[in-house]
Parts: C-alpha cells; structure tokens; sequence
C-alpha cells in the first residue's frame, strides 16, 4: 500500500465515537447474545408500537417514490402546524415548518449555519455537544445542580449572557422538555421568566418538546406561548409516537426567523434532500391527532407516569438521591450518598460506576459524563423502558380511566421494577 | 422586535440557495399550475416505478420501529455488498458497507469528515461544489472537454497533482459514471489508466456508480476492479431502483479504508442517526436481484436506450453539438454552433438560454453552469424522463427482446420527442 496511513481526517472529527447511546445499545445487544441477563435502562427509545393507524398509512402509500419538497410535504407541514396549535395552543404557520431525517439532524444543521453562540444546560442530551465540536461551534455551558432540578434558572442565564459584555452577540438558547435526561419539566411560572430574559437579549429559543406529549400528568406547555417571535419548537415522531427508527422530526420557526429555517432548507438540499416520502406520507396521520392517537396517548402517559413513580419509589427508598419524576420515561440518578463507599471500591467517577452496575447485577444506564457532567459526579441516567410497550398498552386500555398504580407496574413491567430493585439491593451491599 | 437582523448567519451558507436541481422541480410545477405546457427534462429523476416486489416489501416491513445500526441493517448490508460482487465482479465485505439517506448525505460527510483536497471533473453534479462550499473544504477542478467526451484523462489528473507539489497531499477523485449530467461511461481501458494515477499518488477514489446498472448496454465497469484498496463505490436506490424520494445510498468500503467509514459513521450518530428502519428492511429486496428485478432493470435500459438514442439523433440533425448517450438518462448538449444568432438575441450564458428555453418552448433543461461550466458556455443539462415510467415498462415487457426503436420511443414517451423537435425547431428559426 502506497497510501498515506490515516491520519486525514478533519481534526474535529478525530476522537469521536459512535454516539453513548447508540453505543450502549450495541452493548446490551451483544451481552444478551451472550446469554447474560440484561436490564436494558440505556438507549431512551420509546417501548410503545408505532400506532396501528399510522402503520397502516405508511402500507397504503408505499408507492410514493418522488422526491418531495426540501421542506417537507405541504400536507404534513399543515398537519404538524395544526398539531402545534391543538396540543400546544400555538399559533405555528404552514409555512414555517420545516420537517427533516429526526430533530437530531436539524439541530445539527441548525448549528451548521448559525453562526453564534449556544447556551446549552448540563445535563444535557448527549449529541449537542459533539455536534457543536464537528461544526467547530462555540458552545456556552450552563450547568445546573441537582437542588435546581437540573433546571436553567432565568438568573443563571442572565449571568452567563451578562458575563460575556456583548449583549446584542447572535445566541441560541437550547430548552428540552419534558427532559431528557432528568424527566423533569418546567412550570409555566419558569417558562415564563427564561422567556422575558431571552427576550431582552434577543436570545434565539430552540425548544426541543420532543416528550412534550409524553408530560405524565398531560400539562406540557411550551415556552413559544411567552415568547412566539423567537422560539423554534423542536418535535418529532421518535419519541412519542414510538417511530424512532423512521427518522421523521420537525422544526416550527415563527415567522420573524424565516431566513434561518430557509438557510436550513439550504443546507439540508445539498446533504439530505428530503425526507423519506412513504414516511412523511404516514406521519401526517400521526400528528392529525385522531381519536385512536389521543387514546394511545393517553395510555402510553398513564403507564409511563405508574412506571416512573414505581421505580422512583424504590431507588429513592433504597437512598438514592432523585426527583419524582414529570415526563418522558428518564430517571437522573445521583449516587453521591454512597461516594465513600464507592470509593471504597474503587468507584470515583461516573463511566466506572455504570460499568460495576452492567458487570455486576446486568443493569444498563448511562453514565452523567455522557450528558457532560463532571467525570467525578456520581450521576447516571436511567430510561425505564426495557418493557413491552404494545402489551402494556392493551393492558392500560383495559384498566379503567384514571392512574395506574404499583402493582400494574410490576406486573405489566416487571424487567423495570426488578432492574431497579437490584440497584437498591446493590447500593444497599455496598 | 429587539431581534438583531438576520446577519447571524454562517459565511460558508450565506448566498447558498435551495439546490438548482429542486429548484427547476418546483419551477416547473408551478408553470404546470398555472396552466402552462412545460417538458420536463429538469430533474433527473427516474421515470420508472419502484419495482413492485420492493413496494410490497416496504408494506411488510411498516412495522419496523426500532432505530437501526448507524452503519445500516446487517441483512442489508449483505446484499449490497452481493450484489456488487454479482453485478460489478467486485469483493466488497458486507462489513465495510455503510448505508446513509442518499448517497448525496454520504458524500457530505465524506468531505466533512475527509481533511484533504478534493478533485472534481466539470461539468459535474450539481451537489459536490455546495458541500465543499458548506464545510469550507479545499476543491481542485478538473476541467474537460467536449472533445474528451468530458472525461478526465490519467494526463490531466498526472498534471493536476504534479502541479502542486505535494505528492503525498491526501486527495479524493470523485467519478461518476454512466455519467450525470453527461451521459457518457469510461471504457475499461480509461477506468484502468485512471487507477494506475490514483494508485501512484495514494489518491482515494469516490467512484459515484450509482447510474451503473443504467448503462444502456449493460456494459458497467466498476473501477473497483483495477483499484480495489482504494476506491469507494457509491450506489443507492435513487436511479436504477426509481425510488429517489426513499432515501437510500450506500457507499462501499475497501477494507484499508475502514478507518475513513468509521469516521463517516461516526459523523452519523450525532447526524441522522440511521436510515429509516423500514425503508432498509425494503430495500434488501432491491439489493437481491430478483428475477423481477432483473427483468427491470434490462426493460428500464432498454427504454432508455431508445429514448436516448432518439433524442439524440433529432437533436444531432439540428445542428447541436452533443455525443451519443450510453448510459443513465442524460444529453449534455452544446449550442455552440449557434453563438452568434443567439447573441444576436441576447443571449450569451447558459443561464439565460435555459431562461429562453422555458419561456419560449416550456423546455426546462438546467445550465452548464449549475455543472460548474464557464457562465458563457452554452451547455445545457437535457434528462429525458419526462414520460410515464410505469406504461412505458408494460409496454417494453410486451415487445420482443432486444432493442426498441424510435418509433417505440416516439409511442411510448411523446413529450420527451416533442420536446427535443420543439429544441430542433427553435434553434432552426434562430
């Protein structure tokens, strides 16, 4: 070989891994081939079917084949702003959405033709940051504490823009809520102030509500309702309608930030194109919210708020520190209680401490490094999905209205209960 | 608003439009709806249909939720890499096959990830330039000619790497071939020429193949054959499937390189993550070469062939400058002979002859130098798929084997003859 060896590769490329999530589940996979037990807390991929309906939309137009519109196919992009308006109570224009191969996608792209600066919370999802480091993107941190509940503070965002002494400086703040990897929520008091304080500075919002619908007690509200000329709401079909693998998400821009979602359609022509067209054809059934998507909906929140709460109850019972959880299907688990005796075991950082949990009693989470908390902080996330959704589901159905409680739990999700019994059990030996 | 303008964009977008290809697409809709008579030889999409089998397989396959490998499905990646080995002759490991949502994304992040020069024939496809442009990336033009059946020569690849003095510089030579927009192949003995060079210079090779099984003669040669260490083949089902709107391509690996596609999968787990799950399940179909399949592909050639074949032969009766096509569905075609009466009309650039072009005879074609041509050349881009793909395969599986003539061609696709004649007549009256 007269080739160079390989050492051409763009330096922000160099180093990167595949995805911790991604990763993880690729774990999992291969250690449950190799006949061990696994409780399967990493990837946070919803347990639910896609709806039965929204399946069959995508048999009935299977033969789409055209390349459609950069933007998206007119009629999901009425569908998606209709959604917005009936679930959310915002006013989002057709016009201004733009559907991309999962939020993951536009977000990147987003960053790819912004140029300014990003806010991003810690812990934060674990592609932001990577995605920023290939785009050579300078990213602000704001971390949190666990007595904050993870949460941006409008005071700590005002700092972080005031310590700069450049107010008018381009900056997109990035919110996620119901979030991921806490399953906490803000109230509309909290979204209220974050607003006023983006507002003043002119400070872009991306609002990623990718679990807005998955809000156990269905009270999500979106910051867009506060400040509508500078929020672009983040969604997608992965998360609450089951569909990860399809690669189908959405941003709504309000109309004073059209030139970024036109830059976007830029970007994407010359890279994606455009997405899947029999996938696009079938999300417009998803996000018209017919009775059958509401019921599943409903159910899906109704399991996930008894699974949540149950799992909860044990890990924070056995002495972990933790919030009662509001949305998604995440639980952020802090061990610093038992530091000492972990330390005693060698255990002084997070991605040693979800290795001992995987080795040991098979359970997979992932570690607060990967959501860039400090290596040393004890904290890992744990999605409580490793049950059968569609089961589950037809069992929630049946139960009469109102919230399921523990023992549906157990019963309906017993790899759940019995994953996080085993963390007491394991923190309690220690 | 206390918004600042919209000036925070990224320099590398600013300017960039929605990519000419789309655009022509959308302009030419919009004409139809207005009521007009347009010949649509604007994008090169595939007239054809998605084979049926592949449909059905799609329909089986609705269900399929989960998010896939970022590398693609294994299942898939094993028929493309047999079906390289059965239809090109050539050994690809399924292990070095990376699937993306278009070859278009993968190219994107080759150059992203890639840090070294790039080498790109003009005219070339419409996409590669805006990448570079995007990502900020470093691109040498190879120039051709109309003389040189616009091929690159080993001689002028041999120069433009000894020009700069820097033999071991890492470089990627994209190809393309049968060729877009020009319609022509290299013979095997060009293909083996050029591989000596890029062997000698370490250079790697992006062989775009994605038309091959579209070569009128189903005489493709992969340049694989003769440079197996250093060329990546790109396929997908965009062109030969008909299926350009799914969002499939793959690009396949030798195994030297595999350092280059973990990088560019790297890239993809903070990307698109993976490529819809249910459009990969369909597409093993495709891959697998069916009897149905091949009794596609041999009708699709055989219409394209006639329907070139006469394009050309109106096309070369008037005057125009144009080689025979020999494969995908593409005419590149040179109105130099009449330079002088179109400047006596006031038109001394490709951009504006394609303007006069629809405005006067509803032909849309798209300008050399969307290709990268000089502004004053007078190329243009014909794609002759402006004819039911569907009807046009019924009626070719009916006819005896063997070529079909123009008098086929003429029955069976008359808005692509009536738009050449229309072309013929126009420049007639000059």
């Amino acid at each position: 070989m007269s080739h160079p060896p390989p050492v051409s590769l763009n330096l922000n490329i160099r180093g990167l891994g595949i995805s911790a999530t991604l990763e993880i589940q690729q774990r999992c996979a291969e250690l449950r081939r190799q006949g061990r037990e696994v409780f399967n807390f990493g990837l946070g991929q919803s347990p639910f079917p896609v709806p039965q309906s929204v399946v069959e939309a995508l048999r009935r137009h299977a033969d789409k084949k055209a390349y459609l519109p950069v933007h998206g196919l007119p009629e999901l992009r009425e569908a998606v702003a209709e959604c917005h308006r009936s679930r959310d109570g915002v006013d989002i224009r057709p016009d201004c959405v733009l559907v991309g191969p999962g939020s993951k996608e536009l977000m990147f792209l987003l960053q790819l033709v912004f140029y300014g600066e990003i806010l991003i919370r810690t812990p934060c999802w674990v592609s932001y940051l990577p995605q920023a480091q290939i785009i050579g993107r300078r990213v602000s941190r704001l971390h949190t504490t666990f007595d904050d509940h993870w949460k941006v503070r409008p005071e700590a965002l005002l700092r972080a823009i005031e310590l700069v002494h450049d107010d008018d400086r381009p900056r997109i703040l990035v919110l996620n809520y119901p979030d991921n990897p806490t399953g906490l929520a803000y109230s509309a008091d909290e979204l209220r102030e974050l607003a006023e304080v983006a507002q003043r500075f002119g400070v872009i919002v991306l609002s990623d509500e990718i679990y807005g619908p998955l809000h156990h007690r269905n009270a999500h509200v979106s910051i867009a309702r506060y400040y509508p000329e500078g929020t672009i709401i983040s969604s997608g079909l992965s998360k609450w309608c089951g569909a990860g693998g399809w690669r189908l998400g959405t941003f709504a821009f309000p109309p004073d930030l059209r030139w970024l979602m036109d830059a976007l359609a830029a970007a994407a022509s010359e890279t994606y194109t455009s997405v899947s067209a029999p996938i696009q054809y079938a999300a417009i059934r998803a996000f018209e919210d017919g009775p059958d998507i509401l019921a599943y909906l409903r159910d899906a929140r109704r399991v996930l708020a008894a699974v949540g709460e149950a799992s909860y109850a044990i890990l924070s019972e056995a002495g972990l520190r933790l919030h009662p959880p509001q949305g998604a299907f995440y639980l952020f688990l802090d061990f610093s209680p038992f530091a000492e005796r972990l330390a005693a075991r060698g255990i002084r950082n997070s991605a040693t401490l979800c290795e001992h949990l995987l080795e040991q009693i098979g359970v997979a989470v992932l570690p607060g490094s990967a959501f860039v908390r400090p290596r040393s902080e004890l904290t890992c996330r744990l999605a409580y999905v490793d049950f059968d959704g569609a089961a589950v589901l037809k069992a929630a159905a049946a139960q009469p209205d109102g919230p399921l409680d523990a023992a549906f739990a157990a019963q309906h999700c017993p790899n759940v209960i019995e994953g996080c019994r085993r963390i007491a059990a394991w923190v309690g030996r220690l």
